[in-house]
């Protein structure tokens, strides 16, 4: 099961400190331009080591493509991405292989398999999630090309959420905050959280405009759930919302019910999708991060003989491992969306010629979204 | 995509209106005892009809079982489940044919595939989840044979929290509510819900006892993952989290990780799951509703011409769809934990053998959990 | 397993003499006209009873269309057909229940699931493949209305072969048989082997005209892969042949290559398939089922305690099961047809509008096809 | 679909004269020993360029684990298999590029994608046949562990038979043949149509010995189905037979029916499967390869802009693909069996446990396989 996707199917392989890491995209339509050098720009922003605030991981990501691109055009053949691992670094855990990390997947991968790659908490390593941000650029790409684009910022650190939310301050600081007048509040908030050893959880948002009315599958496809399953396969991730999420426990249902008009909805609260189907409207999910589970602090936990050991982490980690996770939520959500949209197309390719929709389609969706 | 499940494959069908609903299980172990009379229990507690505080439908939800079991015990051949729609009152509907509800599925299905069954919801009704109920009911027995025991309970009603967390109580009221003190307040808080036609959300969770380490898969059928999607699955789900969920955002890595020690671990922050691999603590998974969108309350609303319409909602429909909830939560992971678990056997059937296990196991996961 | 196809699915279900037989079709566009009465057709000609040349039972096999169908039309929702087992005659096959008959899936059944249905041969009956046929009904109409057409007959029976090849005469005959002078022949042969208590195997061809190039998936998908596994999957298949198939073992290149002019393929070795992907000249695909192994022919068994009885199978059998699987063979070449269109519509629905075809493609495949 | 199994999951990539080739394993058991060198000796059997009779491909097929291995044994994460391509020799192939080879992939590819690799066949080069073989690798060495060995020979070229079958010799010529006294005039058969600059088909069986009863899935996952697309991947096939296959056509049931006794069966028309589950005899497929289309005889053909062309190609190729197919036959047989071995254990690994086998099971199963 280390594929995801049912017509674009995303496959990756790779240990934190094998020789390398890589994915193949499945399914992918003829005929799209790629080029290695697309894929910097996306893994440049998860990159580790980008700044003082993550962990200091020093690589290049430099993705080989190995298949289905010829002459710069995609083939609709399997397309293989590779990434070299050039910094490993394995000594630094040479002593947490015959112990347990509280809070960390050494204990349930060992009990599931009997054995494990401790290097860098091999297949279970966020650097897993490289190869996710490299294969959503090409998705994006297609999306693009359709009017769909994506995008994610941070909406939360610990406690502290936006005082604002101008998507035009992400992109500016490295914890693709959308509030400019807070990113220094947040610089010595983390700078303080790394000297104390410990971390902190976060919440990121990831959001979609200009998706048509109709991509997703009921029941057991819809867009929701697949972009929760997508979501939670993120290392780290204990929630995610669709819309408005936990908030609608406390709505009324007059409140909730986003009301249409001619000129498009007056609201969103179904962040753009019922029924498991997107409306037209900005297709919008939310992402809770737990805090990193390896920490200079010491803690007491269990080696792999059954006694109790100090727990120190002392190889490099990420104080709040949501910070590089904006580019991974979107990622997810592009390669969710292009699955669903080519799923949408192989069984509702000729709706439009065969049944009327509904007038003023395009007002509708375009208002609001 | 009206199937789920890897190995247990559930597949249902069926419209709210239409002649039957049924479902498919498929790649069931042979051997499982099953009678017609086991699914009542469930589909009772999830019935419509059951208390003032849910819609009227009258229907006994009698389970036909066609295939799969002889004799009394599953032969291991695909078991077919149908349940015939008695009580149809299509007429109560017509009017909502030509209208779209907001917040209702009516539009987003009419948006993709041109038409839609507008007969009480169609495919999009929530009565579809009987079958996730009944076919749950089977995936029950069977974890029940192999220790591990699922239920839930609701933990919010708009925004009314419980005061205890009482299992013995969650049986004994329509709510499935853990403080039994508090179930006459919340019968007046519905009766003023379905007086004034509004409606509210809720929030509903699912547990799992004796769960052993080592189910689930990295990376995209992680335990968690595939909960994710079941659950958001469900009619009216907008979020899902496992174990401590967005409230960990907010927490130290110091306080979420949780401590193992020889007797069992000190806390279960990470809701028995970690790198999508069950811990062999508790699974716990907790579920937002959306207030239900057909009110009784007018709206302005569009026709399938593009025109401004009221929208009145005049059939049965309950004030809180969290209300039934709790029976449906549990049946969707009851079944992706069965599923897991053959999974799990599949792959990993002989690592006992093999390969030396923690020492102490069985203290370390029985203690806590 | 009881599932096959990609995005066109279907599920089957039901045992020889259980209840009720039925399937269903998920992932069918919306927008197909079906009436209950569309399957009869298809129905009877590959029903038992039909004449004396195939066993006696005789039931109407009525479809009931329990889901995804609204007013007459799909709706894009999951399709379950239903048909009611009347005439199940379970005492014929009660000595049979504590035996093994020798050729017979009863051995395997219970070695595997450690039980079984006994009763008409319960899940490994031909009385599966009715819903194949059913769900194919729809598969056709489909197909015809993108030009594509399906039709088989049987091309060996024993060692008799036609000596004509009249498509005309195929439906006149209850053989489904090419040559219409040698039908009283066949009769008398089957007759004659009917009598003595014996079987035998036969040959069946089906085709595809019209479907135009580019259907189906390198590398495990590939169009002739799927049909291979589509044939072998009815019941007492053997082999597969795709074009010339084991005759290709003997050829010269220089003969087998296919040659194309400007006015079409100058012939058909391939049978229409080339890399797995449809050429858009005629789809042929050969299959050999094997003779019955349930005889009136005594034969020594063994009983399920491995002791050594005497098996006699009084029921009713065909001595030819080849003669009903024409219209079977025509189901599965439909189903994969019509999966492969919609996968092939969703990956590359507008590689015309991006890349130049070749000039004259019309003409090239039109000819000779 | 460049993925194939259900739980044992085979993902390839790479076109003939790109960067690399490679496959990822997915859902292995942890615990196989697995080494560089172990993927040697099967890889060079069928290496291009090992004889006279095969083309002149030169190139070590030097695999690189990537991935789900460590300190020498499989952890159960995914395995990542890397063989870089180094003789590519892409001038061979550049007039071909805008020429379609009669009887070659390059045509269906074109109309299908709209472009296609034209540098070695690119994706339809059976050069990826290469990763099969190497996976199966990893699989027959778990299969040994459970008492199943596969093998395979040639059965049949042009029109030459065996007139001995002796697996003795089958390892000991170029061509897998069981006969060595054959073997001297089928290398002059070979010489003489190399020289012609034509190619022949050929028939090659692979047989498992050691298969337990049980192993396969009714009713669309049957082994044999799964056998028949398997096999069907592999580049020129055009058919497949399961035991007697279209021999089967003219026998009689009583003929065809393998008859068991408490000392086994005594025969074994059926190829070891039942119902699309093993019985515990040998499991035996045989398979159609067509004669390749590559030829350095001139042909008539058509270019990209319909024009009639003379195809010549000069390029190296094989007179009998045949030859190399052995290998790549047993490897897909093993790869299959391995999946549905993991997949019965998961359903029906406490089959054991619940319900009594048949007395004499050993005996029977064991004693004519």
């Amino acid at each position: 099961m280390n594929t995801f996707g049912h017509l674009l199917r995303v496959t990756t392989f790779g240990e934190s400190h094998g020789p390398a890491i890589g994915c193949v995209l499945d399914g992918c339509p003829p005929g799209i331009a790629i080029a290695p050098e697309d894929f910097a720009h996306d893994l440049a922003r998860r990159a580790t080591g980008k700044t003082r605030h993550t962990s200091a991981r020093h690589e290049a990501d430099e993705v080989e493509i190995l298949s289905g691109v010829y002459e710069g055009v995609t083939t609709g053949t399997p397309i293989a991405l590779l990434i070299r691992n050039t910094d490993q670094r394995s000594k630094d855990y040479a002593k947490i292989a015959a112990q347990f990390r509280p809070g960390h997947a050494d204990y349930s991968y060992w009990q599931k398999y009997g054995t494990r790659d401790p290097r860098g908490g091999g297949r279970s390593s966020a650097r897993e999630t490289t190869l996710r941000v490299a294969a959503a650029v090409i998705a994006k790409k297609w999306l693009v090309q359709r009017g769909v684009t994506v995008r994610g910022c941070m909406t939360q650190i610990g406690d502290v959420v936006p005082r604002l939310h101008d998507w035009s301050a992400v992109e500016g600081n490295p914890f693709f905050w959308p509030c400019a007048e807070q990113v220094a509040e947040l610089e010595s908030y983390m700078d303080a959280l790394r000297k104390s050893g410990d971390s902190v959880g976060a919440k990121v948002m990831a959001v979609a405009d200009g998706v048509p009315p109709g991509w997703g599958e009921p029941i057991y496809g819809k867009l929701d759930g697949e972009l929760a399953a997508a979501m939670m396969s993120i290392n780290a991730v204990k929630g995610v919302e669709i819309g408005d999420g936990f908030a609608s426990v406390a709505q009324l249902g007059s409140v909730h019910r986003d009301v249409m008009t001619p000129d498009g909805f007056l609201s969103n609260h179904a962040g753009g999708i019922l029924g498991g189907i997107s409306t037209g409207q900005q297709i919008s999910v939310s992402v809770a991060f737990k805090p990193t589970s390896s920490l200079r602090l010491p803690v007491q936990g269990l080696d792999v003989d059954g006694h109790v050991v100090d727990v120190v982490t002392t190889g490099r980690h990420d104080p709040c491992v949501g910070i590089r996770a904006t580019p991974i939520c979107e990622a997810m959500l592009a390669l969710v969306l292009m699955d669903q949209a080519l799923r949408h197309r192989a069984q509702c390719g000729d709706v439009g010629e065969m049944s009327p929709r509904i007038a003023g389609n395009i007002n509708i969706t375009g208002a609001k979204r």
